[in-house]
């Protein structure tokens, strides 16, 4: 259904798409080292929550796999080193957490098991081997929410007209078909004849640059607006729906998404047009009531100042939070793999991830 | 009080500043050809509405002076013809209609006088004169007029915080001290300690580049943000007011502004922040009932895929209505030279403009 790969573990090491250069070059990286992945993922070589829930894992399964530790506690204080590090890059993406989590309790049972077995080279050798399984788990499920998810949603989009989206939610954002871009796909797979609204989404221009350059290469039709014309488009438009992604929900549905998502979803209302979240259930983040308590990573003014190396503002301070809270009363419904959570998400979304 | 002057008669002809290369570099263009100002302001070397009128004004002037006419005839076939290049040039600037209106109107007078003194080559050459004059009048009044708006629309203004503006209301676009930006430089005048929230305004970025540029030099406490955090700020950000200018405004306050100018209006209402347009009464367009008659520029997509001749999107449809209309009922007052309106703005507005 789609071509695009942000992210794939091979015996070369992990190989990213270099997302900041394009639509203009495609160019990837392979990364052998923890540290580099870090990097990356702060730098936004790969971004989108759910991909940098990959992108963690595997950076935490290449960083073990590399360790030269000779006994049992000198590879978990590695370990925990590792997480530490990868923990520092990006503060709104919650997966990036859930990923770390996920290998902390991996990592625990599969010490437990080793320490039964008695330890020694043969243990470590085996946990290598498992926590890079669980990495490459970690994308097939991500692979296999976005299709669920895409299958919830495509019922939710109009049969012909507009869909408006926000940043990109795409195939390049989960290292499936996208969480909101999944809805489109099987929207359109299912014979919606829909047309989609790109706004560019500054400062890194990530609807302009990969939503358009996905929704292109899937033969997808599009028209690419600026951001301040959302109002615009909402109102004379045409549009049916909004579906955008997440970064982080909290229990009672508030959601951090790419800013702009906040404004793009009062004008919805505005307009009565309904406001979806796409999102996997490991972008919930249920130990938070509300999206007050979500941290917003403030990113460098220069890339609102700057615009692929050129300035193009003059030298004055500059403001840029990455993310916006989008308050539950605004969103519609909440798409996930296990189904679509309705208001009031905090009774509906607690139960969806029980599972 | 400011050092902009974005256009200016001198006696070697028409000096623009060129608003595309700002901030820059700062280049100044001589016209002496109307043709070449009616390129100028279709290009957007000059815009902002009033100075739009400015230069139209000066554009026949120039033409009118320029002109080779043996007979009052010829003199007026020329004229004529002046008026109508110049009206094919930006669409949605009403002060551009006005002035040609203007003009038309003093032509009249100007040629009646001169029929009942016999015509001749005299009679061409004062004609001349007195447009040329003309002219200079409208820029005059111009300034006037945003002094005066600027008085009036600083007390609308909070004694300290945040305000918020769009696109460039400055100096820039009116060659006065600017609408919106007349408010606000009144108002520091005035001991207000306010910083302003100035968006980019995408796609020309005349946020970035003249708003930015003119506050700070003006030493203003500014921040600048992307388009799409206008709902984050208005949300958290302390804004107490926001104040806009025009590029039309119908009978029943609904107003015509650069793209985005409605979704922020939306915003403010959302976030009770009050919603200011400030305008010359020549702004007022009281021959049309609603903004639903105001044509809406379409502008090339290019100027959307593409930031100073580099593309920064793949090959794809997009969309650049370069203005949108904001519903009379999301303003909360309009500010002219002549006082401030209230809605009905449909009974405030017709007395206003009656003087």
């Amino acid at each position: 259904m789609h071509t695009v790969e942000p992210i794939q573990w091979t015996p070369d090491g992990i190989v990213m798409l270099d997302q900041r250069r394009l639509p203009g070059e495609v160019i990837h990286h392979t990364y052998t080292d923890y540290r580099d992945v870090a990097k990356a993922i702060k730098d936004m070589v790969i971004r989108g929550a759910p991909a940098i829930g990959v992108a963690a894992s595997m950076g935490i399964a290449i960083g073990v796999e590399k360790s030269r530790a000779k006994t049992f506690d000198e590879l978990r204080a590695e370990f925990t080193f590792i997480c530490d590090t990868l923990a520092r890059t990006r503060p709104t993406a919650v997966d990036l957490f859930w990923a770390i989590d996920r290998f902390k309790r991996r990592f625990d049972e599969l010490a437990s098991a080793a320490a039964i077995s008695g330890g020694g080279p043969a243990a470590i050798a085996s946990i290598k081997s498992a926590l890079v399984k669980e990495a490459q788990k970690v994308h097939q499920e991500r692979r296999e929410a976005d299709v669920r998810i895409g299958r919830f949603g495509a019922e939710l989009l109009p049969r012909s007209g507009r869909v408006m989206t926000q940043c990109n939610a795409g195939a390049l954002a989960t290292g499936g078909i996208g969480t909101a871009l999944g809805v489109i796909r099987m929207a359109v797979d299912a014979g919606h004849h829909v047309e989609v609204l790109v706004p560019e989404t500054r400062p890194y221009l990530q609807g302009a640059r990969l939503t358009a350059w996905e929704l292109h290469q899937d033969g997808i039709p599009l028209t690419l607006i600026t951001d301040n014309m959302v109002g615009h488009f909402l109102k004379t438009g045409g549009v049916g729906a909004v579906v955008v992604g997440a970064d982080r929900i909290a229990r009672n549905g508030d959601t951090a998404n790419k800013i702009g998502t906040y404004g793009m979803a009062v004008l919805a209302r505005e307009h009565d047009v309904p406001f979806y979240v796409a999102a996997p259930i490991s972008t919930l983040d249920l130990s938070i009531p509300s999206g007050d308590d979500i941290p917003i990573e403030e990113r460098s003014a220069d890339e609102v100042t700057h615009l692929a190396g050129v300035r193009i503002a003059p030298d004055v301070p500059a403001a840029h939070p990455a993310f916006d809270v989008t308050p539950a009363r605004f969103i519609a419904a909440i798409i996930t793999e296990r189904g679509v959570a309705r208001p009031p998400f905090d009774e509906t979304l607690p139960n969806l991830a029980k599972g």
